[in-house]
C-alpha cells in the first residue's frame, strides 16, 4: 500500500512553449484554428479587470511533463485519472486499474460521504485501505453535484443542502465540512468546495457564482486540520474569460498546491471549451499542477495537453464501456470508436483494437465480446472498461513520450489522427 | 490453450470400500443414518427387476480418487465443475476460474446453441478458443431444460421442441442433433440428451420417461461423427430405485466413457436424494467416471463423495454470490454462510472467511464487500464468486487429500463440521 505519504511533491520536468508554434498552425483543429486561439488569448488579457496587472500574470503556455510524487508513488503527467465514484472504478478491481499503469484515481466526496460514510472511512484510516488501492487518490469536492443535482439541493452562502439521492435525508456540504470529509477519506489531493456554474449563465450570474466559489475556497483553505495533503483550488467563471482570470487571481492568494479548471464540459460546444481554455490556462501558475475537471474525450485531452493541462478525469471510458461503446485507434475503426453490439462484429475474430496491448485485446475477439454483451454477461463490462482505460492511458503515454523527446508538434498530426480521428 | 486432446483418459488411483465403515456410523448425517443407507442398499438390490442378476452388478461403493486427462490437462477427482452457461462462468474471467485451481468447467448446450449459436462455434473451432478457456469443458445435453422449460416445450419420441426463451423461435433438440451441437462446441465430455424426469412423478410416469431417455441414449451413442471426445450416459428413473437400476443396465450396453446421475436435486428432500444415491451408485460402473448432475451444496458433495461420486456441477456458488450469499467455514459463521448485505458486517475489517486463501479473502474486508454490494458495484459479484468457487474447490481438495491418505473416515467429522456445519 501507499507508504510514507506527505504533501504532494511537484516538479516541472519539461516545458515546451506554444507561442512559436502557434502561428505554424500545428495546433489547428476543426473546431478552432491557431489564429483564433491567439486572438482569444489577447482578448482575455485585454478583458481582464486590471488589464496591465493581468498581463503581468501571463505564464508560459504549452505542453509539459511534470512529476507528482505521493510517498512511494511517482507518476509523470499529463495523465488521465479513472473515476472510482464510491470506492471502486466501476466493474474493475484495484489490480485491473494498477496493471494498466494508473497510479492516481478519483473518488467522489459527495457519494463517499453518503456511502460508505465517514464513520467507516475513519475506522479504516481512509479510502486507500478500505478499497485496497495501492496508488494515490484525488477526491472532488461535491461541487459538481451542486450543479448536477440542482433539483434536490438548496444553496446559500453557508453551503449546499441536498435531499440525498439514496434516502432523501438532508445532507449539507459546506466549504469546511468538505475539507474534513476529505481528511477522513485521507485523499492525496483534495478539492475545495465550489459551485460548478450551470450552463448557460449570464455574466452577472456567472460572476456572483464565481465570487461565492472564491469565498468558499478561502474558507476551505483555512479549515484544514491536516496540512499534509495537497489541496487544489478550482477556477470558475462560466464561459467568461474575464471572470476566469479574476477567479485565478483570487485563488492564487491562497497558494494552493494545485489549480483546477471547473465548470467546463457542462454543455458548451467543443469550440467554446477551447476558447475558454486558451483564455484561462495562460493565467494559471506554471509551477503548480493544472487539472481540467470532468474532461476525458480523446480530442479534448489532446488539445488541452497542448495548452499545458496536466491532469484529467472523466467517467466516460468506464461508462461508455458499460454501454458497449469502445474507443479504438483509427486503424481499427475510421471514426475511432465501435459499438460492440453491432452485428458487424458478430463473427470478427480480431481484437477490439489491433494496436492495443491491453488484457482484453490480447485475449478476446470482438465476436466473443459482442456475444457477452448481447447475453448481458457481467464479464464484458470489466473487459471493455479495461480496454477503454488502456486506450486513454496509451494516448497520454504517447503524448508524454513526444513531449519528453521535444517532438510533440511533429507527432501531433499522427497522434490526433490515431486517437481522435473524428476531430481531424 | 488445451492441446493434443483425445478421448478422455481415465484412471482409478485409489478406492476405499465403504462397507466396513458403514456400521461404525461414520457416515451418519442428520438426514440419514448409516443403518438406513445400508437398508436402502439392500432394498435396492432386492427390488431390482431381476434380483439375482442385479446383485451380480453391484460394484464397490466408497470414496475414491480418479484421474481425468484431456490432452495436456490432468486433474484428480472428486471435483466440482463451475458452470459457464453461455461461454462465461458468470462475472469471472477464465483466469479467475483457472487461478482457483479449476481445470474442467461446464457449458450449457441449450443456451450455447441459441447464443452465440453453432455457426460461431464452428468458425472458432469450438468453445475453448471462443471463450479462451485453457482447461477442459463438459457440456450438458439440454435435458435439464426439457424439464425446467417444460412450459415452453413439446416433447415426443423424436425429441423436444422449444419456443426459445429469447425470441420464441422454434428450436428442436433431438438425441442426434444434440450430439452434433456438442461436436461443434468440441466439448471434452458430452452428455446424451435425456428427459430429466419432473418431480413428483408416479412410478409409471418415471418408468416411461426413463425408458425414453434410454432409447435416446442409444440414438446419441450411434449418432456420433467424431469418436475422439468422451460421451456420458445419464441415469434416470425418478425417485424409484428399481428404475434407476434398470436405467444403468440399459446404459451400460452402450459402453459410455462415463455415467451421470440425472434427475436428482429437482425438489426432493435431502434424505430422499441420499436414499436414491445409495441405491443407485452401487450399480454404476466402478471403472468409469461417475457424475452427479446439478448438485453443489457442500453437505450434498460430502455425502455423495463418500458413496463414490467423482464429479459435480451447480450454478449455486456463482448464483449465490450474485445474491450476496457466501459460503464460509464454520469458524467464520456457525451455520456456514453469511449474507454480505447484513448490517452485522458493516464495520467488519476481517475477511469473509478467516481460513480462506482466495484472492477476495486475502485482500478485502467484509465491510468493503458489503459496501460494494449495497452500492450495487459490479466488482462485488466477481469477488464473491471467486470466494464461493474457492470454497468448493477447497472442500473437494480437502476430501481428495483425506482419501489419498486413507484418512477420509477419520477426517469426516472435521470436514463436515468445517464445510457443512448445518448438516452435522
Amino acid at each position: 500500500m501507499l507508504a510514507n505519504r506527505n504533501l504532494i511533491e511537484f516538479s516541472l520536468l519539461k516545458s515546451i512553449e506554444l507561442d512559436e508554434t502557434f502561428k505554424s498552425g500545428a495546433y489547428d483543429t476543426v473546431d478552432l484554428k491557431a489564429q483564433d486561439l491567439e486572438n482569444e488569448f489577447s482578448v482575455a488579457v485585454e478583458k481582464g479587470a486590471a488589464q496591465e496587472e493581468e498581463k503581468s500574470l501571463v505564464q508560459k503556455v504549452g505542453p509539459r511533463i511534470t512529476k507528482l510524487k505521493f510517498g512511494n508513488i511517482e507518476l509523470e503527467t499529463p495523465i488521465f485519472m479513472p473515476v472510482g465514484t464510491v470506492g471502486s472504478v466501476k466493474s474493475l478491481s484495484p489490480e485491473d486499474v494498477y496493471s494498466i499503469g494508473y497510479r492516481l484515481i478519483l473518488g467522489n466526496t459527495y457519494h463517499l460521504n453518503l456511502r460508505p460514510g465517514m464513520e467507516l472511512m475513519r475506522e479504516f484510516g481512509g479510502l486507500h485501505e478500505f478499497m485496497r488501492w495501492p496508488g494515490a487518490i484525488l477526491t472532488d469536492s461535491g461541487g459538481f453535484q451542486v450543479m448536477s443535482l440542482a433539483k434536490i439541493r438548496k444553496l446559500n452562502e453557508d453551503g449546499a443542502t441536498f435531499a440525498n439521492h439514496i434516502n432523501g435525508a438532508k445532507i449539507t456540504l459546506t466549504p469546511e465540512n468538505v475539507v474534513h470529509i476529505q481528511e477522513d477519506i485521507d485523499s492525496d489531493i483534495q478539492m475545495v468546495l465550489d459551485e460548478c456554474t450551470s450552463y448557460p449563465a449570464t455574466h452577472a450570474e456567472a460572476k456572483a457564482s464565481m465570487e461565492r466559489s472564491m469565498r468558499w475556497a478561502q474558507r476551505a483553505r483555512t479549515a484544514r486540520k491536516k496540512q499534509n495533503r495537497a489541496q487544489f483550488g478550482i477556477v470558475q467563471g462560466g464561459m467568461y474569460a474575464d471572470l476566469r482570470v479574476k477567479s485565478i487571481k483570487e485563488l492564487k492568494k491562497n497558494d494552493f498546491e494545485g489549480y483546477a479548471i471547473g465548470g467546463l464540459s457542462v454543455g458548451e460546444s467543443k469550440r467554446e471549451m477551447r476558447r475558454l481554455l486558451s483564455a484561462t490556462i495562460p493565467f494559471m501558475p506554471h509551477e503548480k499542477p493544472r487539472y481540467l475537471m470532468g474532461v476525458g474525450a480523446p480530442d479534448d485531452i489532446i488539445d488541452s495537453v497542448l495548452l499545458g493541462i496536466d491532469m484529467f478525469d472523466c467517467v466516460m471510458p468506464t461508462r461508455n464501456a458499460r454501454n458497449g461503446s469502445v474507443f479504438v485507434r483509427s486503424k481499427s475503426a475510421a471514426n475511432g470508436k465501435i459499438q460492440i453490439k453491432n452485428a458487424a462484429h458478430k463473427t470478427n475474430k480480431g481484437p477490439l483494437d489491433t494496436e492495443c496491448s491491453c488484457y482484453t485485446c490480447k485475449n478476446y475477439s470482438r465476436a466473443y465480446l459482442r456475444h457477452l454483451f448481447v447475453a448481458e454477461e457481467l464479464l464484458v463490462f470489466r473487459l471493455l472498461s479495461i480496454h477503454n482505460l488502456q486506450f486513454l492511458y496509451d494516448l497520454t503515454e504517447e503524448m508524454r513520450e513526444a513531449i519528453r523527446q521535444g517532438k510533440i508538434f511533429a507527432e501531433l498530426p499522427h497522434i490526433r489522427k490515431k486517437y481522435a480521428p473524428g476531430s481531424v
